[in-house]
């Protein structure tokens, strides 16, 4: 890798691409971003394109170069051979292919999206071994973990992930039945993209997170602990052998793990990012999380245990319902119940290939759909 | 280092020495204990030498083998050539010189005693270098930052030094001025000896603490901050160039850090030790220090960035008062008096050598006797 960090953002105009950007912005000189790709939203991609001067782009829709910007297919992008640093922004199953495409180019992957290890982790690991890629993780939970486990790869007994419960963490299931679209896109202390905080809501979002756990750290699945920790102080901690715990902390500001990512192995001096004012900050609190009025948890645990097409079936049906609940077709509490029924109704395929997670996704996602219209 | 590590402990019988050959049962098969040193408690010594058999003994008072060990000056001990981790663990002054001839002999020191680099941190660390040997921080809040620094060596930008404020941290002036010895040696969290525990209650120990974590981490002192934290369950923190922090907890154990500096690099499984339930861990909680209330704190910080012989001042009159505040000559909140009175009628010698610490330590302490007498 030379000095300057040469890198493509897949979905740059996203939340988390936009928050890349900004970080990108304090060091200019130490990147160069050699491709922007996006969904539909051109007009935000044409003033990224104009501000950072990329050489390639990508988006949906008909196909015209941006300024002088190169309209190329996403895959032809993330595996540029000038390219060293993918980072993959979109939530989601779109997150999967250019994933698994960065994978087979060898790239190191800043990798922001859950889905394509929780669906795929075994495929996409075994092209990063293969390739001799490199995941660095963007989540701020895997950043903490990845952080504290920095010098002690061996050691670790147990991974402990903080969630902040979202919106609703104390309600009862009265109040929860009543839950709207608006109130759940209110997160109360991150800034994320909508499927990401309506699954924050549900604490899918948590479940996911341990299943992509268990395939970055290698952990077992009754190794890895959740604790609702609602200011987002502390984004994950790791257990020892010897009992003792590392954990990380930071204002919770997405910044923090996506520069951490660009970074790796260094730090970097960031006078933009936030520090922490002890005076100011809360009592760091810890509970168990309440899995009977949560179960979507317990559920993406579960899936990631019986493993092959059971965590496909789990993204697949959860985006289905969230954008069920987002048009408001289903209520809150159906979100968890949607998704339980398309797994119940689910016969496992073991060592799925790529063609058939994607296929149980998109079929778990129309029945959810099916499901949620009666 | 053989596959068996070879121990001495310098003051196997006060509450370090003991917690040290608690954890020391759990991996009979790993160390082989070459010398064991106590002051006056022969009797607790004779068992331990019953128990785990040393080749060497040495303690105070007239000169006499117990059992199978023989009695050998303490210098000799700590030199021998066979040893490979010299425990240092008594409080006060009396740690400085093993600490230093273990540095002398190139040996790895786990360190409890604080006094020996507050007093001399230059000397003993220009003899660690040049006799290639090392120290490993005993000290909970030391060992914390050791961990947190553990693969980052290069980018912290802050220490946070944790201090659970002892028992008196809500008081007001008008209930310190009535503190009995009997209350200040109750401390909250922490099993410690007397000296410690005073120093506990009136932030001296913090303030030595700065001191020593100056040494040992190099940062600035005006980088090195402290925060009560009642509880103790957080031993310190790092706070990086990037604003991330990291943070090391467990239970208030001393046995924790004792066994991280006997392992390392590598941490042991040990079912023996506590481990935090987070459901009955009440939330964590930072304050600012009241440092009118406490002025050893910023006391100790000054001496720090005075340096020359003014923490042996600092060293020196505090043991002092806290004697004669244990002996109920002085009042609690005489302890810091004295020790500023002390510290207000020294000048520097700048680069002192060891003997001219140790004398102005003594004169000091003698001063605080004087004053504390009036």
């Amino acid at each position: 890798m030379s000095d300057v960090k040469r890198i493509v953002i897949v979905g740059s105009t996203g939340s988390i691409g936009r928050q890349t950007l900004e970080v990108l912005r304090s060091f200019s000189e130490r990147f160069s971003i050699v491709g922007l790709t996006a969904g539909q939203n051109t007009v935000l991609l044409e003033e990224q394109v104009r501000e950072f001067g990329p050489s390639y782009v990508n988006f949906q829709g008909r196909e015209h170069n941006i300024l002088d910007a190169r309209f190329l297919p996403l895959q032809e992008i993330v595996s540029l051979p000038e390219v060293d640093i993918v980072l993959v922004a979109p939530a989601g199953i779109a997150g999967l292919k250019p994933t698994l495409w960065a994978a087979k180019a060898g790239k190191r992957i800043a990798l922001a999206n859950k889905e394509s290890l929780v669906m795929a982790g075994d495929i996409i690991k075994a092209e990063i071994r293969k390739n001799q890629g490199q995941i660095l993780p963007v989540d701020s939970e895997h950043s903490a973990i990845f952080q504290c486990l920095r010098g002690e790869e061996k050691a670790a007994a147990k991974l402990i992930l903080t969630a902040s419960g979202g919106p609703f963490v104390k309600y009862t299931r009265k109040q929860l039945e009543e839950v709207t679209p608006e109130q759940a896109l209110k997160h109360p202390s991150w800034v994320m993209g909508p499927k990401v905080t309506i699954d924050s809501a549900t604490l899918l979002n948590k479940g996911l997170e341990i299943i992509e756990a268990h395939h970055l750290f290698g952990l077992n699945y009754n190794n890895i602990q959740v604790l609702i920790h609602p200011t987002s102080i502390v984004h994950s901690m790791v257990e020892f052998v010897d009992g003792s715990i590392k954990a990380q902390l930071s204002c919770p500001d997405m910044r923090f793990p996506i520069q951490y990512a660009l970074s790796y192995p260094e730090r970097w001096a960031n006078a933009k990012l936030p520090r922490l004012d002890w005076e100011s900050t809360e009592p760091l609190s810890f509970l168990k999380p309440d899995t009977t009025l949560f179960p979507c948890l317990e559920l993406a645990r579960n899936a990631g245990i019986e493993g092959g097409t059971y965590p496909a079936v789990l993204c697949g049906a959860g985006e289905a319902a969230v954008e069920m609940f987002l048009s408001k077709k289903i209520t809150f509490l159906q979100i968890a119940s949607v998704i339980e029924e398309v797994l119940n109704k689910h016969s496992i395929t073991s060592n799925p290939d790529i063609n058939v997670i994607e296929e149980e996704a998109d079929r778990a996602y129309k029945m959810a759909i099916t499901i949620g219209a009666k």
